[in-house]
């Protein structure tokens, strides 16, 4: 693997999997693959999962880390081309990639979407320009537009937890009083489609998810006739796509969306975290045995952990 | 130990003091012990100390260690009960605690109090959350009400450097100009009342501690008389407990209260830094020969290294 | 190597610029040294390459390392002798320093100058104070008037890359929207005037540097005589310092100052980055082949890991 920015970079999703878990069982298998190696991270925004999950997969292979959280530790960056950087941006993307480049063997960044600017954020224009100027592999931990790391621990929570050959997995929009990106949701519908899985999505109209996201997939406003028989409720808020970066102007509006214990039946509860209780889900959801929220964080350790080996190993 | 969040985990004091002084000796004697083992450190406050001697414990033990400023790196976190959680906060404890035991083993702590409400302050509502919610170890690393790795410092740095069997330490008030937590405060006491030591505590009028804290320990508002004979003195602002949160309008009410090296005398001055000078102790008494601050300091190392160390054998 | 400072630090430049270089051919060969000793890096300023490489640095040698963000992560610091500390200082460099000492091996800062005071400025009150009162070695990750690990990748990028036995050097102002320190000006030309090259400087009038800085080094107002037959130009701006902390008022007042391909010709482009692109020097340059700027990046790592393995040398 050269790089881990999109799902795109997968190229044997089952048998990514299928490592994932072998990690998972031996964690320390492969602590001399990273000997001598740097994993530097880059946030240019808030991280718990993440950040602890990423760094302890990193140690896990026995690679060195550094976090850096890049707004207040660090230089205003320019990601534009040819700017006359008389302003408030003090270094410009091309010199700070390559210059992190000679620092680090694998550099993983965040950075979230603006949610005013839709084509700036379609761009990627953060992490694109990280993978073209930077010399060494560049990991996605929550773009613009994309959260591959989690999707790949949604595919391990699922594929290990799944009973039946071909589970019906629903994608649930739920309320939420802020705009939110459309990362998580793009990457786990994405992720779905790869995998033998009976995927729906259902949001409230107007909360439609970009062509390129939706392909084929069904799409269903009746929430309770999407959550019918599902064996997975995988639950996420996202603003207005159409409408960019638009939010209800109050919850309450939707707030017969947020999940409760009848809403879910059997199926098993799915959420990547952090999640606003009582608002996306009912407190007896969460504290119910049919979550599986913890586990899927769980999971987050060994997704950047199969991803962190395979680059080592295309690095050596 | 299973975890380290007050005194009352400590079950044979003489023993972990002596310990902690084999440590110093030797303090990579255990370094296999923390291998693969990660301790991450929560920060809800400023650290300077704790932070630093702490990392140093865990790394003289082997272990990887993590340090988030919660504040800044991470999300906001809810800690009541039932709240639909449609405001400024994003994560709830419950998911945050047990996250962040799926990426370490042991979890360190440090929340200061509001010292705006005293009944939130008392029930540790920070510490005793993570204490409930992590599946892993939790250490206090300062919270509303106790500093139990200071104290168990303060225990060495007396049991090493006293000259008598049964030495008489005091702990006295000084101004502050502003309003500080009573936690250090209320861990001495509640140490020094484990030890044999003649214990005295003085301070002005209006700071009385709590009786839970003082219990049956002599409280001398003279601090002339109280310093008399002294072999230590502790010196330490705390606002009001009475009138909680309060502190004396003008730090020079009580400017009197200052320790200069003629209070001091001949005993041993300790304080658990930072402290102001020429407000809380005048700059001769820090200077001079008699203050064991800085050794104090050191002694935060071999605390928090036999505490983990305890924690890691009772992992394993 | 007791400590790094400043350039006076070192004894036989060209001996440490021939073991700066065998560090980077087998950068692990002594990654022995630093087991068990622990670096600790302390900012009250923005970082990313003095951080990075610095870091790379030290653990290529075997330590380990902490940085501290010392504004956000601990307490405000007071620097005066004699204060009453009764205002917003909490903690005094004399504990600060000393305390750390007890954590680490080896202390590392970085503290701008105020560019408002040239007095305080000029005693270099943070790092001076610092190697007053640690008990332990302290590097210069750049202070109030001195960069010497950058100056020194500096020279070990020159050596690499000079095709002469004494090459032409020259020091070329640039234009800057904002006050900027002199640090890296003066421990350039410092550098310079150690190593057999022939140093001009060149800059517009009102940007003189200290007598103490240009000693008998030619300082030229017309920069196209300056670079004329130029092999290296270092770029890089500084405030004035007679006018101390003036900028321009605005660049373009001097835009002419910016560096481009014809000013440039034949001569190698230096700089220590961050770079505000079509300020200083225009893209062209950046982007052509005469510019070492990464290069010379990515010899901080060495500079600093000769400084370090040098230090270390002396504590065992």
């Amino acid at each position: 693997m050269k790089k881990y920015t999109s799902l795109d970079d997968i190229t044997d999703l089952q048998a990514l999997i299928a490592e994932a878990r072998e990690l998972k069982k031996n964690p320390y298998a492969f602590e001399e693959l990273g000997k001598r190696k740097r994993l530097i991270l880059l946030f240019f925004n808030s991280s718990l999962r993440t950040r602890l999950s990423t760094e302890k997969a990193a140690c896990n292979l026995g690679m060195d880390v550094t976090v850096m959280n890049f707004n207040s530790d660090a230089w205003k960056l320019e990601f534009e081309d040819g700017t006359v950087m008389n302003a408030d941006t003090s270094e410009h993307i091309k010199e700070a990639a390559q210059v992190i480049s000679q620092y680090g063997d694998v550099i993983a960044v965040r950075a979230f979407p603006t949610l005013t600017d839709k084509a700036k954020d379609e761009s990627e224009y953060v992490i694109s320009n990280f993978v073209k100027y930077a010399s060494v592999p560049v990991v996605n931990m929550e773009s613009a537009t994309a959260h591959p790391l989690q999707a790949l621990a949604d595919a391990i929570t699922i594929t290990e937890l799944s009973q039946k050959k071909r589970p019906k997995v629903v994608l649930s929009w739920a309320p939420h009083p802020k705009a939110l990106p459309h990362a998580v949701a793009n990457s786990f519908i994405g992720m779905m489609q790869k995998m033998d899985v009976d995927l729906t999505v259902t949001h409230p109209e107007g909360y439609e998810l970009s062509d390129a996201t939706i392909q084929d997939t069904p799409v269903e406003y009746n929430q309770d006739a999407a959550l019918k028989d599902a064996d997975f409720v995988y639950v996420k808020n996202w603003s207005s796509y159409k409408d960019y970066g638009r939010v209800s102007a109050t919850p309450e509006t939707h707030s017969n969306w947020m999940i409760t214990p009848e809403k879910l039946g059997n199926a098993q509860f799915m959420h990547c975290l952090p999640v606003r209780r009582n608002v996306i889900v009912a407190d007896a959801v969460l504290d119910g045995s049919n979550s599986v929220v913890i586990e899927q964080a769980n999971n987050r350790t060994f997704s950047a952990q199969v991803v962190l080996k395979k680059i080592l190993e295309n690095l050596n």
